[in-house]
């Protein structure tokens, strides 16, 4: 039983590299985040901060190397995935907004997890995601 | 303003471990899986399983360190992740049930998926994560 | 005891971002080519080219979140990480041009593998990890 | 051309799997040690532990998939991989030691690093990585 894979006529590539970029791009934006926090003098303040962080950047690498596998099996893996990447962008977006009016690094990351929930959300409304 | 960590009443600390020993112990029953399918003559018989496999190491190991972090914070967050690696690891049960009785190592990962699809439900009846 | 930071004089930033980004790229690249592999009716021609894939990748993301993380502290951490990466992508650049004549996706890891490899060289060069 | 597995006389593969279970742990000890860092009231004198116990986690995470999936190819891969590990599991044994006085997550780290430096020392001495 050789794999079968589905016609991906139910999936607009462009929407798929979207999200795989805005996933890594959000990784990067949050990793660097967290560490730029690391070596503010205020990093006591800032521990939800790189906590919330490093769960976004592992959530979305995560997310991105499923979406850049998928071939239009088990959907419903992938639609899970998406779900959780782009709940946890957002909460990701709310904690490091907190900070966004002091620190660069923290108005980047929000600005990549707006992004990173926006074109999870896209992808998901993709016909073989439904 | 430092962070404030919740009470931790609300959370079996034992119910916590077995869940990140479980994503843990799956993460690596499923690399091992797909490295091994990879080894097999017909490794082209087993590409979905290979695919599968991977993602669900990532889901896994994304879950076994966002759990590791969790101090009460943002539980929409953990909770988003449990309930995508559930059902990750439920799919990549089925799929090496697929070859479970021709592989060892597929047997192994249905094994270890089962038991970390498992501890995540476990692990989403916390209170703390209701 | 709060942590020092050496002066990052001799550390030229545009090498160092030049390398991280040389090393996602490079990691991005071979993650595609190791599925796109998989993808392939000669699968199980290309096993070797999958595996020393995923040991790149995971190596280039390795050393990119090192180096991103680089502060001054511990150059010799910094280097032996460097080194591997140097040689894995030339190992990985080697075992995918056995396929690139065939298969865009082999050609495509080539040339990011290179570019990985010239990068961690010139990252190797700069005074703070002499 | 299908690939060419070396026998692996040359290999023992109780210190393999030996290898791989001590970095593993490691990976484990490392990551455990930078979360309960960023929850000290101190965290601000721990940011260098942290960022090294970062950078030990991923260089033993990425050993241990490079360490699983060798079959005998690429021995200066794994070789080189095996080399940076070991340093970086003995710069972190360092720098965790100094906070493994008053820290036990510290301390647990300290052995856990000892553990994964011998371990990759004796896998080095294995005659397919001479």
């Amino acid at each position: 039983m050789t794999p079968m894979y589905r016609d991906e006529q139910d999936l607009n590539q462009d929407v798929r590299a979207a999200c795989v970029r805005a996933c890594n791009t959000c990784a990067e934006a949050c990793n660097a985040c967290a560490d730029a926090c690391l070596g503010e003098p205020e990093v006591a303040d800032l521990v939800r901060c790189i906590r919330t962080n490093l769960d976004c950047a592992d959530m979305c690498a995560t997310a991105a190397e499923v979406l850049d596998r998928f071939r239009g099996d088990h959907p419903e893996l992938v639609r899970a995935v998406l779900d959780a990447c782009a709940v946890v962008s957002a909460v990701c977006a709310d904690e490091t907004r907190l900070n966004a009016d002091r620190y660069a690094h923290c108005k980047a990351a929000v600005d990549a997890c707006e992004r990173c929930a926006a074109a999870c959300a896209a992808m998901l409304r993709e016909p073989v995601l439904l």
